[in-house]
């Protein structure tokens, strides 16, 4: 483990995805999953990151000992966190505590209770006696040579409730020797304005370093992280992505964002911001939730441009139009192919697409009313570009590409009386005036249809073995339904060297399917510089 | 149409749902949508609908006509959106202008450019015309009787740039009769402290009634929302859920509930907040995006509690562990069942199902061990607590509850080469001590193995014919994948009375659909008080 090379200790961007973000609904992390996150929080720069609770939880023990071992941290510091001692006892017969030394963690975040009320229902015990067990964790810890925060729980509600013992809680940590006392807005319930005041009054009482950690429970944990750092706070607790309970943590991207780009502030080392928008979307991955398309600075959706007005304005300067140029966070602009776009982001969108439509006014109309047609029927090119190259291509030139054309196709998925599931797949199509009956087993009727239509098409487009599908999302369309309801399919198609979607609707989830699969291969052929021969 | 009746003009909750809104990549709305939305909307209680642009749009045009037919609006008055006259005419020549008073509405929201760089560049304009634009445009409309409310596009950025001339755009606007002058953060760059600043000595230098329409794309749309307000507007612009362009606009739901819960302002009629959820999610329906789990006060994550830590405390009181009273939102507090949160969690859930395990452990150890067994194979039971407490119930009884034992099943789809499609299931299976094979005809797999369920069991269990199926999801689990994943299906069934939801994983879709409708089929017979019997 080094330290932060490039960044001194003044500020601190500490990263809790790995213990607060994990609460989430439905996120459930394997050590391996821990593992790879940290990683690319490493690699994002942030200075610390807290692992979990060693002790606590095994997969948390284990996370400790193995990111030691396999990872080597060029950026951040490894935190582990527990809490302070049990009331009566001392820190140093604690197996908690022991358990947070033995993690082998240099750095690690106490939790204490800083609520007069949390002091005597949750923790049941004496206001007196949580001081001296706050005291007496952080200087053993100290004298172990360990670095030390705390984490005031419940800070602004025991604030408002009793002042004065809120601050001898962040007094009685600083004196002990914890290097950054963290006041939490555990419940998520401040505003900015409220978060600000009570940062600059506690700074300004207790002299002790702080910091800020804020749930998104009023939808300003940004805000209020924010708010804090204008109070003074030098030390930020944010999740990738927000993850957390409830409605989540503050949102460590945008808080990184604003604090590099509009308050001018390096917070990462050098160029690592470029990086935002991969990091945000991998960390996804691993936690296996789909990307917010609308989270702000990564979010696919977060450059991208609808409405006509703009479109035709964003011809001129597109400056006017975005707060930042997206490629500052690894982003990128997006023009949008919607009904309500009409013929200015058509025509942009053919200019992305190396399709010159500009003097074509009749085809471009022609294209606008494709769009829409198929937009009501439940396509949606938004999301899927090959699908809507192909559309236009079939428009210019009058009739669509073709490398093959189907006659019929069936699968059929049995559950067999042992419990064993088979999914068969028969495809009977024409290619280069050839009548071929491919059949394929698969691990689902899709999976199955897939490998059929490989089989069906290798020997005539071996092109076709290079492709892989790599995303395959499935949602039923219109508001209330049973299994009587259309389907959307959108599927991604990578050569190696690029990625592609493709659509299909259909009143059932394997037809839509299939039309995805058709425009899957059939862009692949095309990026692949095959001549269409039907 | 009615006004706001119970409340005064002073303080303006504006919708923008069906105009600004309506820009989200994804949304699509007809007529229809958006007779349904301004439903809602009046049902909760806002002050003014931005309904759409008329005469830019002719579905915008066809909403007013029909709005103002066909709904009667409690609380809400609507609000037609268009822009000043072109450059170089007269408003009394602008068809523009003309399509706003034709359609109807009262109250106009006209857009003007604040911001002097996009005058010239966009509006291809002088300065000095701009400001006559709006002038006249103001004036005409007034002079025919209409309340107009005036948004400065890019005013912020505007501001920055030339706060003289941003000023003298409120001032053009207020002193030719707007009654509001709205600050419009449009590429939602701002963060809270810049925009109370400037919102703070707009008001001061111009004396205008001022409101607010912020953007996401910092993270910040709420907190910019409430820091306006704070500086002295009095008009706030939001939209449902926060759908909007690019991240999206300030959400309606956390700006109203900061206003009433924190500030302590009633700007809703009394007693619609407690509506708020269900309006959320009603809307969410209509525009067809699945309601964010997190959003502040509203989301289903917005109040559940997963770590053990919390669970056990909130036995003691839940009002230490949640910033408001769900209620109050018409939300509720959840125990979430997941192997994180240990016994405490399985005991509270228990007891919400009306199952008490407090006494017996051994019982209480098993069932966390089962749904961690199950929950890393992908299965959720935070999502579906039916599937949840037939497990529960299984080791509970020793053993699972059975109303039909599944010999085997069978689905057949194909695509003809007429083009038309056909699926066919067959369903084998025991039931009361009889042999049952019976096949069905559906519009798609799922729908097929279904109704092939229902006529292989309806002579048995009459009971089935009551339930519908009413939400179905396919969740592809793993990060990177082609067809060849692992499924997850969650079903919601309802009797009528009660609605419940199950969960099924499998290497396919078809097989994943086929054990949540097992569980929902079990679940049901269990809710009708029907005796098992395999």
């Amino acid at each position: 483990m080094t330290a932060t090379s490039e960044l001194d200790d003044s500020f601190h961007v500490f990263d809790t995805t790995l213990r607060d973000g994990a609460q989430r609904e439905g996120i459930n992390l394997t050590v391996a999953d821990k593992l790879a996150i940290a990683r690319h929080l490493d690699d994002f720069g942030v200075g610390f990151i807290e692992g979990g609770w060693p002790g606590a939880n095994p997969r948390d023990t284990e996370f400790f000992a193995r990111a030691q071992q396999e990872i080597d941290f060029r950026h951040a510091r490894l935190v582990a966190f527990g809490s302070t001692r049990r009331a009566g006892a001392k820190a140093a017969d604690d197996h908690q505590v022991k358990a947070l030394l033995e993690s082998g963690a240099q750095v690690i975040t106490l939790v204490a209770k800083s609520h007069d009320r949390h002091v005597e229902l949750a923790l049941r015990t004496t206001l007196d006696e949580n001081l001296a067990m706050v005291r007496d964790t952080v200087s053993h810890l100290v004298a172990r040579g360990r670095r030390v925060f705390v984490d005031c729980e419940h800070f602004f509600d025991g604030y408002r409730a009793n002042p004065e013992y809120a601050k001898a809680v962040v007094r009685a940590a600083s004196e002990a020797g914890a290097d950054v006392v963290i006041l939490c807005d555990t419940n998520g319930g401040m505003l900015p304005a409220q978060i600000q005041a009570v940062v600059g009054t506690v700074l300004a009482d207790t002299g002790a370093r702080l910091g800020i950690h804020a749930q998104d429970d009023t939808g300003c944990a940004v805000a209020n992280t924010l708010a804090a750092v204008d109070a003074g706070a030098t030390h930020v607790q944010c999740t990738a992505n927000g993850y957390g309970e409830r409605v989540g943590n503050a949102n460590l991207f945008p808080v990184v964002a604003a604090l590099e780009l509009k308050y001018g502030k390096q917070v990462l080392p050098e160029g690592r911001l470029r990086e935002m928008t991969r990091i945000s979307h991998a960390i996804a991955e691993v936690v296996n939730l789909t990307p917010s398309t609308h989270q702000p600075y990564v979010g696919v959706s977060a450059f991208a441009h609808k409405a006509g007005l703009h479109a035709s304005a964003i011809k001129v300067d597109p400056d006017l139009y975005q707060h930042i140029d997206p490629e500052l966070v690894g982003n990128t602009m997006r023009m949008l192919v919607s009904d309500m776009a009409g013929r200015a982001s058509i025509e942009l969108k053919g200019k992305e697409l190396g399709i010159d439509l500009g003097d074509d006014r009749e085809l471009v109309g022609r294209v606008v009313e494709r769009v829409k047609e198929r937009e009501l029927a439940g396509y949606t090119y938004e999301a899927a570009d090959a699908s809507f190259e192909l559309l236009l291509r079939a428009e210019a030139d009058g009739a669509p590409l073709t490398y093959f054309d189907v006659e019929s196709w069936r699968s059929i998925a049995e559950d067999r009386p042992d419990g064993s599931h088979a999914n068969e797949a028969t495809v009977k199509l024409w290619a280069k005036g050839e009548r071929i009956v491919a059949t394929a087993e698969g691990n689902g009727p899709v999976n199955a249809l897939d490998r059929a239509l490989r089989v069906a098409l290798e020997k005539i487009y071996p092109e076709l073995a290079k492709l892989d599908l790599v995303d395959y999302k499935v949602r039923i369309l219109e508001g209330v339904y049973g299994t009587q309801s259309t389907t959307r399919v959108l599927i991604s198609t990578s050569d190696g060297t690029g990625e592609w979607s493709t659509v299909g609707v259909a009143e059932n989830v394997i037809a839509a399917s299939w039309q995805a699969l058709e425009d899957a291969y059939t862009y692949g052929l095309l990026r692949a510089g095959v001549t269409p021969a039907g």
